[in-house]
C-alpha cells in the first residue's frame, strides 16, 4: 500500500472546477467529477432530519440508477431549507450537467455546501456548465478541490495505491470541512474515486466501516450539518479480479479507511479558527461505541476546548465531560493523561479500566477566531 | 403571591458569608445557611457520574438525618475528582460546622464550587468557621450570596410571599452559576429557604416539578457540572396548616417554580462572556420533552450562538439544530421566527405543527469573552 499526499485521479476519471459566480469573492465554486466508465457508487449522508435538496435528489438517483457517471458540486450555497423551489433547483442542476455530458440525469449526483436557507442561483450554474464540462481533464482534480472549499484554508486530498491480485488499484479522495462538523453522520463533503473492480455490496460495507472509524470520529463544534456526504465511485478500470470478500476486501477496506481517516484529520487540522489539533484516545472501555462516545463527549466540551486553547491543563473538565457521557464511570476507574499543551498537536489519553476496547477521536480547540468567523458568516 | 427582587430570609433562618482565604483574590468564599428550627429538606443533584465529594456527603446526610439545620458552602474549589482525601475533607468540613453550631454532623449539608481536581484547603475552612458561625444573622443572606460566587458578576436572589390558608408563607432563594451550565441535572448551586409547613413528599414533588421547568430549561455551554445542586429547606415556622396536596400544594409549587425560574434566568443573564439573553420558544410539539429537547438542541448549537453574538440572523443554523435533535422533523413542518438581534434580549420562536405542547428554554450567546474567561480559568 503506497500513500501519496496529493490527489491523482484513478484511470477513467476526469475532473474540473471553475468560478461560476456563486461566491461574491470570485473564487472557484463549481466542481465536476466524471467517470468515462459508469461507476458503482456507495454513499453515506447526514443523519440530520433536515436534509439539503441536492442530497434528496442524489439519494433518489442512487436508488434508480445502477451506475453513476458524474458528481456536480457547488460551494457558496448549501441549497438547504429552501423548500420545493430548492428541490427543483437541484434537479435542474443535475439535468444541465447530464445534458452537457450526454448521459442520463440519474447518472448525475449533486451536492452543495455553503449557507443554509438561501435560494441557489441556478442560472449561474446553468451558464457555467459548458465551460465546466469542456475543461474536464485527467489532471483536473486540484481545480475541483478548490471549487468545493468554503471556509477551508487548504485543499484536502490524498491518493493511495494497493495491489489486488496481479493488478494495482488506485484510490483518490478529496474533502472539504472547516465548520458545522460533528460526528455520527458521515461528516462534510468527501468524494473518493477508485478504479477498483468491486461488488456493490462489498463497496457499501467497506465505506460504512471506513466512515465509522474516520469521519464519525471527528468533531469541530458538535454541530451536525444538513449536507454531509461521503461518496465513493468505483469504475473497475483497474481490471482486477472483482473484490467481493476475503483478504482482497480486507485490503481494500483498509485502504479506504486510510483515505477517509487522513482526509478526516485534515478537516480537523483546518477547523475554523483552530490553533491545536487534539487526539483523544479512550482505552480500556467495554466496547468501541462506549469508547467513542466518551471521547466525543470530551471533544464536544466547550470548556475542555477553551482550556486547550489557553494552554491551561484542566483535568477536572475532562473528568466532568467523561462523567456526563451517560456511562456510569466512577472516579476511581478513571485515569487521565494530558500531554503538553504548548505543542500544536495535543494528546489526551483516558483509561477507564472497564474492558479492552478503545477509540480515537480527533478535534480542535475552541478559539475567539472560531467565533469571529461564525459571527460574520453570511 | 408577591415577588421581591431581593433575598429576605424567612422566619427562623440565619446566614453569613466570609473570606476564609480559599480565593487568592481575598473575596468572600465561605457561606453558611442555618435554620434555628430543624428543617425538612429536598434536593436535586447533578446526574454527572463524576460527583463532587461534598455532594456524596450531603446525599448521605439527607438519607440518615430526618431534618437538616445547616448548609456550609465554599467557593474557589469544587472538591471534585479529589478521591478519598477529598471525601474526608468534605466530611471534616461538615464536622467543624456541626461542632461549632452544636448540632449533629448529619444535620449539616456541604457544598463546593470552583476548580475541579484540586485538593481543598480544609485548614482555612476550619479556621474560618468560628467567625462564620458567630456572625450568623437574620439579615446575613447577602453576605452568603457573595461567598458562593465564582465567575458570577452579580448575586442572584429572590423572595416570594404567598398565602396558605390564613398564614403568609415566605420563600427565599439564592443561586450561583456563570459557566459549566447545561440542563437535565438541576444546574449549578441554588439554595431555597422557606418557613412553609409542608410534608416531605409534597416538598420533593414540588421541587422536581419546579426544577424541570427552570434549571433543566437553561444552558450556557452544554457542559454538565459535577457539583450541581438545588436544595430547598422548609422549617415550618410560618405555622400554616400543613401543605400535603390540593390547592395549597399547587400554590406552593407555583411559587417554588417562580423562584427557580427567576434564579435560572439570572444565571443565564450572568452567563460567562454573554452579550445576549436568548429565549427559545418551541411550540406545537408532540409533548413537553420533545419541545424542550429541540429547544436545547438549538440552545447548545455553537453556530446559532455565535450568529446571535454577531447579530447575524441565520435561519439555516436553527433548522440544522432542529434537524439534529433526533426527532424526525420535516422541513415543511418547521416555521422559524427570529426577533431582532440588535436587542440585548433575543426571542426565537420555532413552530413544529406536530402537536400542542410547548417549552421555553433560556440561553446566552457564545462570545470571544467566554473563551477568554475559560482559557485562563485556573
Amino acid at each position: 500500500m503506497k500513500k501519496i499526499l496529493k490527489a491523482i485521479l484513478p484511470a477513467g476519471f476526469k475532473a474540473n472546477g471553475i468560478a461560476c459566480g456563486l461566491k461574491k469573492s470570485g473564487k472557484p465554486d463549481l466542481a465536476l467529477l466524471y467517470s468515462e466508465i459508469p461507476a458503482l457508487a456507495a454513499a453515506k449522508f447526514t443523519t440530520n432530519s433536515i436534509i439539503a435538496a441536492p442530497l434528496i435528489v442524489s439519494q433518489k438517483h442512487l436508488k434508480s440508477a445502477k451506475k453513476i457517471q458524474a458528481v456536480l458540486v457547488n460551494s457558496g450555497n448549501a441549497n438547504c431549507f429552501t423548500g420545493k423551489a430548492g428541490l427543483k433547483d437541484a434537479q435542474a442542476a443535475a439535468g444541465y450537467a447530464a445534458r452537457e455530458l450526454k448521459i442520463a440525469r440519474n447518472a448525475v449526483l449533486v451536492n452543495s455546501t455553503g449557507i443554509i436557507g438561501k435560494r441557489l442561483d441556478i442560472t449561474k450554474i446553468k451558464q457555467g456548465i459548458p465551460e465546466l464540462v469542456s475543461g474536464l481533464s485527467a489532471s483536473g482534480i486540484q481545480k475541483a478541490e478548490k471549487a468545493i472549499m468554503t471556509t477551508d484554508t487548504f485543499a484536502k486530498e490524498i491518493s493511495l495505491n494497493l495491489r489486488i491480485g496481479s493488478k494495482v488499484v488506485h484510490l483518490c479522495g478529496i474533502a472539504k470541512g472547516a465548520g458545522m462538523i460533528a460526528p455520527d453522520m458521515a461528516t462534510m463533503l468527501c468524494f473518493i474515486m477508485t478504479d477498483a473492480k468491486i461488488t456493490k455490496q462489498a463497496l457499501g460495507k467497506a465505506l460504512s466501516a471506513a466512515v465509522d472509524k474516520s469521519f464519525n470520529c471527528i468533531s469541530v463544534d458538535g454541530c451536525m450539518s444538513t449536507n454531509d456526504t461521503v461518496l465513493v465511485l468505483a469504475n473497475a478500470a483497474a481490471g482486477n479480479s472483482v473484490i467481493s470478500g476475503g483478504k482482497d476486501l480486507e485490503d481494500f477496506s483498509g485502504a479506504l479507511e486510510c483515505v477517509c481517516l487522513d482526509l478526516a484529520k485534515m478537516v480537523v487540522k483546518d477547523a475554523e479558527g483552530a490553533t491545536k489539533f487534539i487526539q483523544i484516545d479512550v482505552c480500556q472501555a467495554k466496547d468501541f461505541q462506549e469508547a467513542r462516545k466518551i471521547a466525543l463527549s470530551i471533544a464536544n466540551s466547550a470548556l475542555f476546548k477553551t482550556a486547550v486553547f489557553g494552554q491551561n491543563p484542566n483535568f477536572g473538565r475532562v473528568a466532568a465531560a467523561v462523567g456526563s457521557s451517560g456511562f456510569k464511570i466512577k472516579e476511581d476507574q478513571l485515569k487521565i493523561k494530558l500531554g503538553s499543551l504548548k505543542q500544536k498537536q495535543v494528546k489526551l489519553k483516558v483509561t477507564l479500566s472497564r474492558g479492552k476496547a478503545s477509540a480515537t477521536v480527533y478535534t480542535s480547540d475552541l478559539t475567539p477566531e472560531y467565533i469571529k468567523i461564525n459571527a460574520q458568516y453570511n
